[in-house]
């Protein structure tokens, strides 16, 4: 089985940029934690990072006939981008969505996701513990199919 | 450490009702997973399902300065009860908000939930894993304070 | 046959509340008539009135497996309950909405029903022959299948 | 007494017309149960289908000092059309409205009638029993002033 | 100068019709004072009254040419069509809205007027003078051009 | 009979301002042609012009008990408002609202007033003409109660 | 003459629940208050405290021909419930609505009252001082009548 | 094959009316060029053109078991007719909708049609020539079945 | 202790003015009972009623430095002057915002207040008694501190 | 005359993506028939697919000075992007948008496009031939000017 | 060249209201720095504040013919006063608005302005220095012309 | 000091797209003038244009504690991207937002910046000359801290 692990625009600061909302772990790290968890569960993950919605859209449509499933935390685009959602739709690639800090409890135009509703499942507010239990709730629902 | 796990209404009838939708576990099969999980983590769990607004208030009220966090599937209350989350503020326990389907994909009325801009986190769409995530997730977010 | 008669908020008060508005049968003197009309159509009558919605929502749960379709007139939670649209979809049991008044012309909250979108059928406006014509109308659609 | 029963654009076609949604009975069979119920009652009714808005309001205007009430099922111009109430409210025929499938549940161009709020009684959902009960409604209604 | 005067639909009710809303003058006692009106002004007047929207269209088009602006109370139109605009727009006649009633002082769906913003002038609330006042107010703009 | 006539802020600029838009007659030159219709239908006038919404308030206080009725072009505050509305509701003198321009036909801030459902009637789009037929109007309603 | 102190949902938490937004005083110090007014007044007081929607709307429904008025803060039911208000128009009871704090100045759901608009009266904004300027002032109220 | 092609209010005055928008063909050089195409695609075209709403509804459903497809340009129609998009739907005939103008570029109650939700396709733009194109595409799509 | 008593416009006509609405009380009467009700409570009073907004801000200003906190009825200003509600902030004088009638009951443009976000509490429907209700309200607010 | 073909993100997925929604034929399908249609038209053209944003803005300014119009599918963009419509209208270059499949019969976010009111025309629900009609469509356009 | 700097409520205390968002300068000191501007731009200044809205309506009006443009701070009139918007308009002096603070991050009710669509430019943000751009921005742009 | 001035999608076509709209001066000519500017105030400039979004982004990030603040003028972006807010959030680098014309005198959806609330200033519609008018405020502003 494999998962692809996707961070949006302006995660590449993650650990720098306003610490007190995101935390304090970097990228890298999230990385690493989780392919402690993939072995364990016996995934192959890949990860990618772009600040472009044309080049993200690209790395989704790479993962037709190659992933089983993906994790997407789109960040600002999240809440706008309609050509990610349907570049998920074109591969027919399931994807859980998910968000270092409680997005509801943020500014309103946070607060609404353009990808939920496609979405398999949605986890927010857990800082980087957010990725781990996304990639273990993938990883059981694919099971389960 | 001790946690609440609380249920609102209508979910007594799980494993029952529309099981295509919510899945075929019912809650008591829910709880004995997350008690397992509780052992794990060396933390205590009670748990409560009421259908009445005033009831899970009631519930609420009591966990004040016994319990250290909760967890939340408040049901069809989520989308339209504001005493619900004005109890939480009251006694100051922090929460974490779980939907076993992604509300998000499902009628409008359901795309907006009252408590999220006062949890901690959200899970939703993992079906009855949602709870376990929900719980190791809480107690991190615990332990880090 | 089995058919359920429910009455929600302030409807105990029926004949003594705003006449002019809600008649002057009470609530007894309905279910009087309609003991006649079912005796008439060869089915049998439960009646409940709650002033709770979790306690409605109860009453709802207990019809499942024991009663073939419901009357219900939910007083104001009609236009606000979310939870007691899906006790009906959680006990999968069919169920047309009466009520006295032409809710249509009245103030505009009563004017949207959360019930209404999940019931078979709905009837307002006539008084309390609406709880016959909504008995009858019911018995013919179960007759039908 | 003298009831009018109006029917409004495309019920002519009732019985052909998609009958997974609006049943397979044609609107002569509708009327010749009607006049039984009529019989019944001892009213005498009168019929007209018109599928343009300015004939439907010659007819309602026709009813003038010569009917008692009137039940429309005015179709789409339900929702669109002040003019048909305008000619209710000149001629001041009391009528209820009625349709055959419940128009709440249906798409939301169809969940605003523009003529309930000056209507007596609204039924929908029933099928063509909805213009039955409300025939015994009116007449009901007309009896007891 | 030729300037039409256009009413329509339920204003043939007109003096009938809910008098202490629009008056006890028939829309023939009204026609008959804007003759005397038209004699002194030197204009000819034609007249129309349709109860049907695209009668009142056909009527509009058969202006071109031939009359050189026009009155009308399009009732109940007045709110919801764009077709009457547009028949207006067609044919190039320049013309002022009237209404008996004060409509702004209205139900809210009488507040909005769809032919206002391509009307040359509107006058609403003087009863049958309103006419009157109208067909003075379009010849002493005709003349000015 | 006393009839005042009102104007609001930048009126009195009148004849200079926008012509293309407004005119070019003056605001004297209306109150000359008001005067000799005031002559004709034999009624007193009085005029004033403010700048200032607390002005204008304190005209129309004056009118209680000595005028029968008013005109009224309150310019911008007809769309701002609600203390002008007040002030006449306050002092029960019934008015008539002008507007030189069709404001209907103008930017959507212009399109809604204020004033209008408090009105008796309404007049616009017949530029100076318009306050003629509006001092008509108002003689001719107060005439016949 | 008697009057009912009403509190709803969470109010029995009193000076512990938030005390930087609520005070410091508990619900029976504020009753201590009242019964010492309602002595130097004359009026009976009766008390209630509910966390149920249906609770309160017995407690209500139980005043009728038994209490002259009451004061209600409902808390969080006082944005959400239509129920409530049906109540107090079902027995006929005046009532007056009270807050702790300015629920204007609060989070934008709290800025709505759903009881306001068949209030006789509302304070907002005094602490526990509101609780007696209320009552001072339904009396004054009653008594006027 | 036998494709209808339908024209709504205003546009008989083809040609004549505002040519600056519509262009200066009418709608018989419109009919002409069609059926020239019409026989190139070896299908039967009938026309018709009508002013009133009713009078188009019946047209329509007079297609019912005759007709394979149509091609409609509704006018003002397009914008608020529902009664249209049943008769439609109750005839099953599928059909394009044709606009002379780009209607998404024009005044804001123009952007929006009712009918377009239920239509195969839509063309707007291209003058006449969105004729022929609506021809062409609906025949290759009823081909393709 | 020092607080003023400002009045908005229309005010002045109190008594006079709606009285079955507003009252039969002058503003003299109401200030003579502040006054009364300011010497048992040890504060100065001073008072002062405009109808023009700018003269209302002039007031405001004039307080700063001078004044510990205002009462105010804005009149219609309440619903439409954020410039009152800064001269407020400007100066720093906390106030408490007052109306004779229950503004949640009335027209919906009355159910909005600018004020209330910024003021320590509002106090509606009492009538006159509201005014009393403030000042003992503020001045204990006050002595808080 | 040169015309641009420039199609946006996901495009390239063409006949593999969701086929039952967009047709099984590739863009490349496409691109060869347009070949055909533009060597009997004596059109040149040239075909651009890019799934970034930025990167079609930079397409669509290199068509400055040299192509005369141009047909775009700008895919998710179509409903978000402004800067798209700000690149057409910098290098004045008239472009028609193009949809595959029916727009409006679709999802609400899709219901609107940011492009087409400064489009010549929009062609939708012809699937591929949409491409062709367009090119006929613009090339027409052209040589009318 | 003469420019008028007109300042409007509340602005006369600058210096002294909020510092910390207004900043420590009054109103005089940022007419001085002004001065030494406008000597050496060689243009003539004049300056005026004003409280009331009608007040800074007649200093417009006064600038007709006499300046050549205008910068105004109108304070919180910027937020609803049209009547202002239209003395500029009435006497055709192009205007620059100015605002100390960036009224685009403050309160919803401060983040529409009803004069920018007029103004020939805005600037914000930058305190007292924005009244120095305006004044250089309005003298460059009067001069390129 | 070191501050970026960066330029989003389109406006690398500047002095040859829309002249009458943006002006004649290319983008190169406005650098010039800054260079100039910067000289004088002694602050080091970057200068960066970019039509892509993601590509923006990477240039904001690049800033990060290398430039004390940025000017931006970014298009159409400025109307709907929440990455670009984020990407300055990020980084903490102070901007201030530009824009050639008045952006409030345009087109709806240009008149609202997703910028602006997160910006330290606004400046519109001078032209060129704002950017001069931005570096001048900016530098200013960082000075006083």
């Amino acid at each position: 089985m494999r998962i692809a692990v996707l961070n949006g625009p302006n995660l590449n600061l993650l650990g720098v940029r306003e610490p007190e909302l995101y935390g304090r772990e970097s990228l890298a790290d999230i990385e690493r934690r989780l392919r402690v968890v993939g072995r364990e569960l016996n995934v192959d993950l890949e990860f990618a990072q772009r600040n472009g919605e044309g080049e993200l859209i690209e790395v989704i449509q790479s993962l037709r006939g190659r992933a089983n499933g993906a994790l997407i935390n789109a960040g600002a685009y999240s809440h706008t981008s309609l050509a990610i959602r349907d570049a998920f739709a074109a591969v027919q690639v399931p994807f859980v969505e998910v968000h270092l800090s409680n997005i509801f409890a943020r500014e309103p135009e946070r607060r609404h996701s353009m990808l939920a509703s496609s979405a398999l499942a949605l986890v927010c507010g857990f800082g980087a513990n957010g990725y781990e239990f996304a990639l273990r709730g993938i990883v059981a629902s694919l099971d389960r199919e």
